[in-house]
């Protein structure tokens, strides 16, 4: 497929401001971590193209990126604009696969410009959805929940799915299409409010505050023959006490590991594998760019629901690029409601 | 089908040897926390069958079946024989199922004589193998080693499997299965005569002493890439080492946790969420009676490979029941050579 090259009629800035990650955070990264310059624009390369970012997204998956602990990708190099997720329109394009106007999601990062490649495209904002669902219901929250759940955790009607982070980026997702398949989901999370949104908006049969309340024995209560699927975005305490409530043969879907403050040291738990063993479980770990290949059968199915009525989502939406370097800590701390992104378009 | 159900013309003893529970062990059964009495043999009642064992299993699963820890099977009663497999032939019938002279494997317990129905049969000796070979290659042994393997683990051709337990009762036959499978299988074990067994007689292309070697470096020189498929019967520190060298997207297969001594209360370990999260780790827990009706599946390729000379066997025979008691103290010391097993025919 070619594209026109030609420079566009966009009249382009000659300064790029960046949210820089200037030293390495321990644990969640912290609004210290970062500073906002300002740098002369690159000029695009042949095969390159030029993205003016619109919406930037915050992902705890940042934590990851921004650490030199284990993980799937290089750290986030210290001085340089910190890796994001973003919705942006192609104003310059030496790429013939990429044309200009052209609205993508991709490896965009935490700035106003970004100059990259094809490879940094993940999807390519072609459906009739709001923009800013190409950062949530069809950016990495929905597809993670989408592809963690049907493929890792199957839920088939009549199972329990108990999700952690239940009102979360992931979590508000799962629930719906927990419920969408039949299933009966039990929410767990931090605060009475998200409870609330997690049965009225989220698809929860029920929810509980694990800070708060015996959610073990409510849960115990509520699936007497145990937890089929578990879907863990925080791992500790709360991963260990779920291993002790699952049905034989369920399946516990490592997505996130948020209520861990560090790996270094590897911190101590329970062991496990004897419950693994005796319950049979099937415990899996995900990460969803190992979906790439597939991520046109999920946004069919997401749409659908979507269009549907079967699927809804909240946003959080901060105005101005300032606003990225506490957004880490806010979203740790619990305080976004919805998807937490940052208009600057 | 219909079999008679006449008395037989075997000369029955009135009297019945018996290995009881007399308490119940911590950790490893001990040969104190067992006895051996004899009492009157009872009478069968309608649908129930007599067999007089040949051969008694010695099998590592019997410390959890003889625990009150947490399992998969309700607990030993104390004062009762000692639950346990055997191979033995039908002297009495009062079962429509069960023929006279059948040779069966099944759940008959540490005793001379056991009053069973036809539940109490795992599977009937009707191949063309030694009738030990239904204690071992045929037994749960290698019916675990097959199903947990080709099930859980999933070797392609070119993987490398690693193993605990290596020369064990149901390593001994993954190194061989792992080979026939075209995967590279490296064993783990506790002395050099049996790493030596390993790569001789069991499949492995190398082996390591873990008590005296720095098996972690060898094991990531032979596989560089990352170890595809650990099979696991011994759980604890081996376990947490073998995680953190496992390839993206390795398979962990929980098959016993031998080198645990007590569950109560739960040990400590490293947490392990992170690893299984960052390598896409399916890590599955694995009960070889989940696997009952495909038994005869597993059983054809067992023998076929035994016949080809591609699967072989050996056993450490101990005659008389005596020696019962004794056993699971000898295999947890790693004394054993080959499957243990108490000849009382």
């Amino acid at each position: 497929m070619t594209r026109p090259t030609e420079i566009p009629a966009y009249s382009l800035p000659t300064r790029n401001r960046r949210v820089i990650l200037t030293r390495r955070p321990q644990g969640v990264p912290m609004p210290e971590d970062f500073a906002i310059d300002e740098v002369a624009m690159p000029e695009i390369a042949d095969g390159e193209f030029l993205v003016r970012n619109i919406y930037l997204s915050v992902d705890p998956a940042q934590r990851g990126w921004a650490s030199a602990e284990i993980n799937y990708s290089q750290p986030v190099p210290i001085g340089g604009p910190m890796r994001a997720l973003a919705v942006g329109v192609v104003t310059q394009s030496r790429s013939a696969d990429v044309a200009l106007g052209e609205f993508l999601y991709g490896w965009f990062g935490w700035q106003d410009y970004a100059v990259v490649k094809p490879a940094a495209i993940i999807q390519r904002a072609t459906e009739a959805v709001p923009l800013s669902a190409y950062v949530g219901l069809l950016g990495i929250n929905g597809l993670t929940a989408y592809f963690a759940l049907t493929e890792l955790g199957r839920p088939v009607p009549g199972n329990t799915v108990l999700v952690s982070t239940a009102a979360g980026s992931v979590g508000s997702f799962v629930g719906q299409i927990a419920r969408n398949l039949g299933a009966t989901a039990i929410g767990l999370t931090g605060d009475d409010e998200k409870v609330a949104a997690c049965c009225s908006r989220y698809g929860y049969a029920s929810a509980h505050n694990y800070k708060t309340s015996d959610w073990g024995a409510a849960v115990a209560a509520e699936a007497p023959k145990g937890i089929d699927v578990y879907f863990d975005n925080v791992g500790g305490v709360i991963l260990d006490k779920a291993l002790r409530q699952m049905a034989i043969g369920g399946r516990v879907v490592q997505c996130g590991t948020a209520s861990v403050p560090t790996w270094i040291p590897v911190p101590t738990g329970p062991r496990n594998e004897r419950e693994i063993l005796t319950r049979r479980l099937v415990w899996s770990g995900f990460i969803v760019f190992d979906y790439a290949q597939r991520f046109g059968v999920a946004n069919k199915a997401l749409v659908g629901w979507y269009r549907d009525g079967k699927l809804t989502y909240d946003e959080d939406v901060a105005q101005g690029i300032e606003h990225a370097p506490g957004a880490l800590k806010a979203i740790y701390a619990g305080e976004n409601r919805g998807k937490k992104l940052i208009y600057i378009g």
